[in-house]
């Protein structure tokens, strides 16, 4: 099995792992662990491949699926020996951006796609799987959290497009593109790292109440 | 008109008619009941139709739209004569269920998918429209209720999909499955019932507090 | 450039822009932004590209991208100068409304479709790309406002096809119909227009308490 391809199956595990902590947190029973296991893992690359028009990789290779049913009976099983899930949560979800952000991009650029569409799908890949396990499990979104995110998947895919054009060799692109985006988010979460936050001093607590935004994560 | 074309219409009519009532208790105005009826009743087809890489059902057939608005139509004048809304969309969300994991099921296996893939599109068929529905109406999801839901489905399509191998009369599939479905989820309605729910004595609510997630149904 | 190429790339501006908005009333950083003004941009497009079977139109020119990009950097470095950024989003989002419901239906009777799909896919075009900006964002959706949201849509997707059916010039059509879409839901806003909108006097919030639906906007 080569590196993209292992990376590609390591990516779905630990973002279904993601969407069975979910789970967790709302004590539902294991089919709908899976159920949304599944849909974390494998719902950013299924954007993917309908936006990339080709056949959603899953449906070809549905091993995908078993690795998400795996991670989803691992995590029913053990979750309770964990201190703080949603802790744990944000750093599988950390592997899986870095991991996805990779495939995203890898995929594009093999069907022969430029550089701005293989870093956009990259970037789709790595967020939307927890951008669904968000809305459906009804967290607040990762996306919405102060430190770095989104700039994380940008650094990963940013990083194999350009080492893709640089003729690197795939194993090595693969790898340091992951370290890339997996040093960005996960410096975020342990030095709470954040880009230059958009900021009007004093007004926006009160224009948000002002009009009727409930949600104040 | 086949079997299995008939529980299509009546598939999406009794989703379409969730939307409806999902609609009513936003008070919004008919078009906006269209709208989510709509959304509602095609939305699990439409997304199975996208990953199975065929033309989406309702662009080749426009009546399933109309039978969308004549739900809408429906709920929108008698809504009023309901006790509790709530509990009729509960009732026709299985029954849209059951309809509809059986739908999925049968469009993967005619298409000459394996019997992984007809299980998991006849699930996601099934699950989709509610899923969207509860999205955009702002309702708590239905799959994060505890009594059984994903499961439902699920047995369902593993019916239609097992009976189908064995070569059974289409009509005769199709019905067995619609009612394994319905039973599993009316009884989960009506008896509570669940399977065994994960859950870590006493520390789900404090966590939930501590990360922030408001949302508690 | 055509009328309606430049139509276009107004509603994607536009729509980028309210995205770029929501993203500052959450005080995120740029690449967030970005993110959220792109998906907002082009969701809706890219949902009608899927639908109708047709390549994503952003994977072919990537220039939409780059429009989206200027939006957010746009919103990014003035949005502080805007009294009310939740007044200029439902306005920004009225024009974007406007311009993607006469883009959905042109490409849609363009591809040769009858005009029943062609109405549909004017109005997914013109509100999916908000309802996409409200979920990820947390807002609360702009479909669920008692003012006239979805009928806007509904206007402008009506009166081109009919336009086009007639033969009308194109520039014209689509003129006629962004000024149809864009008076109906400007004057909702300004005036307050709603249609009959369902209510069920005196039990609605009752039930809605009872059912623990929590958002109450």
């Amino acid at each position: 099995m080569s590196t993209i391809q292992l990376l590609n199956y390591a990516g779905i595990f630990v973002f279904a792992a993601t969407g069975a902590l979910a789970a967790s947190r709302r004590q539902l029973d294991i089919i709908a662990f899976m159920f949304l296991a599944a849909a974390t893992g494998v719902g950013g690359g299924t954007l993917r491949d309908l936006i990339l028009d080709v056949p959603v990789f899953w449906v070809e290779d549905p091993r995908s699926l078993l690795v998400c049913a795996a991670a989803a009976l691992l995590i029913y099983f053990t979750a309770n020996l964990v201190e703080s899930r949603y802790r744990l949560l944000l750093w599988l979800d950390a592997m899986g951006l870095a991991a996805y952000s990779v495939m995203g991009s890898a995929k594009g650029l093999a069907l022969g796609f430029d550089s701005t569409i293989a870093i956009v799908t990259g970037i789709l890949t790595a967020t939307f799987g927890g951008i669904l396990r968000d809305i459906i499990a009804g967290e607040p979104s990762v996306l919405l959290r102060r430190e770095i995110y989104v700039t994380a998947a940008f650094a990963g895919s940013a990083t194999y497009t350009l080492l893709f054009r640089l003729d690197a060799a795939p194993a090595f692109a693969a790898l340091a593109a992951f370290a890339a985006a997996f040093v960005v988010r996960g410096g975020a979460l342990y030095f709470g790292w954040t880009l230059p936050n958009y900021h009007r001093p004093g007004r926006n607590d009160e224009e948000l109440k002002r009009d009727g935004v409930i949600r104040s994560d």
